[in-house]
Formats: C-alpha cells, sequence, structure tokens
C-alpha cells in the first residue's frame, strides 16, 4: 500500500502498542461520528445473497444514484475503491510530468503523482495567512504545468477555499491547458454551499473527487468517484479501470445513503454542535493554538514539545500526528469530531496531559 | 469498465431483453453452483459494524490467511479487487513492450496489456491439437519478448496446461528475461496437482494470479491476488496501489473461506460429478462438440450456425456466447457447471433448441 502515514490505522497501532483494538477511540480518522445510517446495515443484510453474482458491469444503478445526488449526468463519473483509488486512476489517466499541489495537504496528492514518476512543486500555505490559498497561486499556473490538486476543505488544516478563488484558478487552468482536480471528499460536513460541481459541464479541465467513507461512516466498504465532462479523458480512464471494480456492499450502501435526507439533515446539526463545543474548549487550553474548524475535524498546535499522541494512547485514545505533512511539523495534531463523552474524554485527557 | 465481453452480466442482459433479473439461470459466469460458505455469510453479518472503521492498511490477517492457506511468504502477496484488478496493476508494474499471450483466453489479458499501449503477440491454440499448448511456444520466447499471460486452466477452453511444459516455459523465460504471468484462478477446481506455486520462491520472473471469486462463490465481494518473489517488483507495485485497496468484506470472507475446509471438499466432489454428468449429457446431442472440462465449465460448438444464446434467454437460461474470443467463433459456448436440476433443464432446452 501506498503509505503508512495515514489515521485511521488502529488495528496497526494496536499491534503494536500491545492495546486492545476494541477499546481505542479513534479520533485519527474523520469519520463521522454517528455511523454509518441504519438503512445501509439493513439493506446489506437483505442484499447478502448478492455477493454470489457479479455486480454490474455497467453499474446502472449506482451511477444513477450519485447522478441524482450531485446532479450531474451518469456518464461523468468514474468509480473507484474509495476517492484514494480513483485519484490514482485519473492521475493514470494524465499521467502529468508537472503538479502542482498543496502544502500541507493530505498525502495521497503525492503519492499518486511519484507513482507515474510526475514532479511536484508545492504552493505552501502559510501559518500566518491563516493556512488559506491566497491570489499568488496564480502565478504558479503556466503551460509547463498539466495538474493541480486542491483538497477543499483542505486536510489536516480544515481550511475552506472560496468559489471566487477557486473559479479563478479555474479559468487561468483552462487557458493553459491544466487539469484542475479538487477533492470535496469533507464539503457535504459543511452548510455554505463551496462545491464546484456546477462548473464540471463547462469545464472540460474541471475534475471533481469525492469520498463517501467518511460522511456516511463506510470506510469500511471502499467507494468514492470523480466527475469530470471531458469525454476522450472519460474513454482513456474506463480503459485503465478493470471490470467489476467495484463491490456490491458499495453499490448497495451508496444507493441507500444518498438517499437517507434525514441521516444527512441530522449529520449536519450534530457536527455544527459538536465542532463548536470541541473548538470553544479547545481554546481554553492555553498550552496549544487550535485553528478554526470548518468539517469534521480540527488542526492543534501544541505550544511546547510534548509527543500528544503517545501520550493519549496511553488512555486508549488515538489522535493523528501531523509531523509528517510537509509545512507542519511534530507540534501538530489533527482531531476528528465524535460523540460528546468521547470528546469530552478527549478534552479532559489533553489537559491533564498538558497542564501537569 | 474494460469490457462489456464477459459473462455474468445478467443485469445489463435482463435490462436489454426485458427479462426480470431474478428469473434468469446464469451458466454464463463460472460460480460454484453450491454459493457461499455459511459461514462467510455469517461472519459479515458479525462483522458488520466494521463497515464504520478502515480496513488494516497492511492487510496483516488477511495476507497470514492467503500464506497459510497457499504454503507461501506474506510479503510475496499483491492484493486485488478481484483477479482482473491484480492484473492490471502487475502489468502496470512490467509496463511490457512485447507480450505473448494465448488465443483464446480471458480477455483481460489484452485489455491489461493495451492499457499500457503494449503490443501483443497470440499463440493460437488449434481446435484440432485440442486447444492444447504445444512445446513450439518455446520458439515465441526470446530477448524481445517482456511478459507471457498463461491461464491454466485455460478459459474458456478448460484445457489445462502440464507442469512439464509449464516448467521449461518458466526456465526459457528466466533466461530471457521474460516475466512468467500464470493465472491459477480455476485451478481450485482441480484435484490433479498443476499449480506452479512451488517455484514462486525461486523463480523471481514467476507470477501466480488467483482469484477466489469463482471457487468460493464470491464474485459480488472483489477479491483476487497476485503472489511473486521478486522484492523490487513487489516494492513497485505498492507503490501504484492506493491505500486500503481492499474492503473489509473481502477480508472477513476470505479469512472465513480458506479456513473452510469441509466446503472446499464437498465442491471438489460435486464438481467432479456433476461435470461429469453434464460432460455426458451434452455428447449425446449430435448437434455439438462437447471439449472435454476440467474446471467447473464447459465448452462447445454447435455445428450448424444457430444463436443459442438468444434462443435460451427465451427460456431464462444464460450462456456465455464465445464468438469474441479470438480463435474461435459465434458457434463456440461456455456453461458453467451448475445444480443438477438447473444442468437438467439446460441440457433439455439445448436439446429442443438444436432438435427441432
Amino acid at each position: 500500500m501506498a503509505s503508512f502515514g495515514h489515521g485511521g490505522n488502529i488495528k496497526e497501532i494496536s499491534r503494536q502498542n500491545g492495546i486492545d483494538y476494541n477499546n481505542i477511540i479513534d479520533f485519527s480518522a474523520n469519520i463521522n461520528p454517528l455511523g454509518m445510517p441504519v438503512s445501509v446495515k439493513s439493506a446489506i443484510i437483505e442484499g447478502l445473497q448478492q455477493i454470489e453474482k457479479y455486480p454490474d458491469i455497467t453499474y446502472f444503478e449506482l451511477k444513477n444514484a450519485i447522478a441524482d445526488f450531485e446532479n450531474i449526468n451518469k456518464d461523468n463519473i468514474i468509480l473507484g475503491n474509495g476517492a484514494a483509488e480513483v485519484l490514482f486512476n485519473i492521475v493514470r489517466g494524465i499521467n502529468p510530468k508537472n503538479s502542482l499541489i498543496l502544502a500541507p495537504t493530505f498525502s495521497e496528492y503525492e503519492e499518486a503523482i511519484t507513482s507515474v514518476s510526475g514532479s511536484i512543486t508545492s504552493y505552501v500555505l502559510k501559518e500566518e495567512k491563516n493556512f488559506e490559498i491566497q491570489e499568488d497561486i496564480l502565478n504558479y499556473i503556466n503551460e509547463d504545468l498539466n495538474l493541480i490538486c486542491i483538497c477543499n476543505p483542505n486536510n489536516p488544516t480544515g481550511v475552506v477555499t472560496s468559489k471566487e478563488i477557486l473559479e479563478k484558478i479555474l479559468i487561468k487552468s483552462k487557458s493553459n491547458d491544466v487539469m484542475l482536480l479538487i477533492d470535496e471528499s469533507f464539503l457535504d460536513f459543511i452548510e455554505e454551499d463551496l462545491s464546484m460541481m456546477e462548473y464540471v459541464k463547462d469545464y472540460k479541465n474541471l475534475i471533481i473527487i469525492k469520498s463517501l467513507t467518511k460522511f456516511f461512516a463506510l470506510p469500511g466498504i471502499r467507494i468514492g468517484y470523480g466527475i469530470c465532462s471531458d469525454e476522450t479523458f472519460l474513454e482513456k480512464i474506463n480503459k485503465i479501470i478493470p471490470a467489476w471494480n467495484i463491490n456490491i456492499f458499495a453499490e448497495i450502501a451508496t444507493k441507500e445513503s444518498l438517499k437517507d435526507e434525514n441521516y444527512i439533515k441530522t449529520t449536519l446539526e450534530f457536527i455544527r454542535n459538536e465542532k463548536q463545543y470541541v473548538y470553544n474548549e479547545l481554546k481554553k487550553i492555553k498550552q496549544i493554538k487550535v485553528y478554526k474548524p470548518s468539517a469534521n475535524f480540527i488542526l492543534l498546535r501544541t505550544k511546547d514539545k510534548v509527543d500528544l499522541k503517545q501520550n493519549l494512547l496511553q488512555n486508549n485514545i488515538l489522535i493523528r500526528s501531523c509531523s509528517n505533512y510537509e509545512g507542519l511539523n511534530e507540534n501538530y495534531y489533527r482531531i476528528a469530531i465524535r460523540s460528546r463523552d468521547e470528546n469530552a474524554k478527549l478534552i479532559k485527557y489533553i489537559k491533564k496531559n498538558l497542564q501537569k
């Protein structure tokens, strides 16, 4: 597998630290704390017998469900086993010589580009600018560039990029024949309309990637998709994707999840409240700096040097160290929003750890 | 997806022909007629909650289960969403300029090689030689060749290749720096020992691919693997595979299936008897020629021109037309072995169709 520097790797960590896997509270993976929709569970049990048949090779119903949800053309969908696989296949299709990615950002962009031997320029997000993309990113776009990857909201900072600046990037990219890949995997957690999905049909150089893993709490099931309207590119991509690449549970779970409006509404309310609570509580701890969250996770920095991740593991709490992100260091940590009890426990132990 | 010329595509076919999907008896996909092991079903229901966690990024337990079953080193395993994905990734890793494949054979070898713009030479299997590989295949192996793909038993002919000839191919391939890929996806159905697995540790140019889909009746779940002992190659492959590419149900089902010795034994007995029955019955029909089966499927040829596939669809029976295989034509069909009742029904309707 491409990398071990990810969150959510609790089995490996429990083996390494001799801790029972089931006792760990995992704040390292940014998964909806409400758990998967109840409708998904029953649909899977009901559909169990479908294991014995090949998935529909055209993924007709699955693509229709996504097309309805995103209000896009079903033929513009690229399916994958998680957003990471979609990304790898798209990067293979583009085969970029020169790419621009943010720093810090999700590590898989770099890994996908490196896997096809592409070279990478980092657009460094500055802490003094609140890790926000500035207009000077436009200076990086020229005819030598092939691909820009922007994660919106960005992971692990949680910082969002406005439609206004994304539109400028998109237009300059188009005129320079550069593909713009926007990863909106965490955007469903944000109530403000920041999606660039509506631009897809007019901009063939725009590709949007989404994961269903996070919002619908389905990381074990592996499903993600890309949206693009460039027919030539789609044809190329479809040739490098093997037949039946998506399992039937991913199909069943996606169809159920996307129509579960009540789950979507409840999640947004829950995350809104809980995020505010955790943010407020963390701000009271003077040994850390907390960055304003947007989605379902929060970036923080300890002012003194302390191995907060390893220390919290003693309390069966797993958080994400951000030491391996370019532009961050071992003082940065990312935590997911979980239930009130779990969040309170996290805050309590962070305080205990830093205030002793 | 790469191709629509496969068996098992019953959803698409039922849509096209206005037939209820659930009524079709599918002889087009070569799936174990006993259905998935009962142990798999209960393990999945029990493990349902694991959907909410990422799979183990190292696939520690999954790889251990496969290593135990195949009696090989766990670090030699390449996992994929079905053997097709394993194949595509391996071909990406090799990036062969010149490849040799059989004709006829499973179409995904050609598609995988074409997806990296490789050129292909066909080793044409002759009907008058019972579609068997002859020693003259060795003449095709030289320093300009990069990859040979051999499906054993071959699909759709069912013809097996002996260890003796495979060893000769392997040795000549090694001395010419050619990778030999052997697809043993149907070999578990055959009681004779024909596997080249034991050669993997001594021959770095040997890669064996396997699917669990067919034998354990799990096509909906997507799991397959490759075995290779070339560390440099494995490192390269692992860089082009995204993190968490395998879903947790594939992990659960594999672990359960591979230890279900009773299921394996029962399947072998069932297929042995049923294959003999279908073969004997088909041989009695003088309008067709039947080829001796080895695994869980049978190739046949109608002596007159008749659209047997379309005709049998009227009886809710789906068989695989082999018209799109190089070296075969529209007179060839492949049928899977199913239950006695279903097999009897198939034979009855083939007779009705051809003897009217």
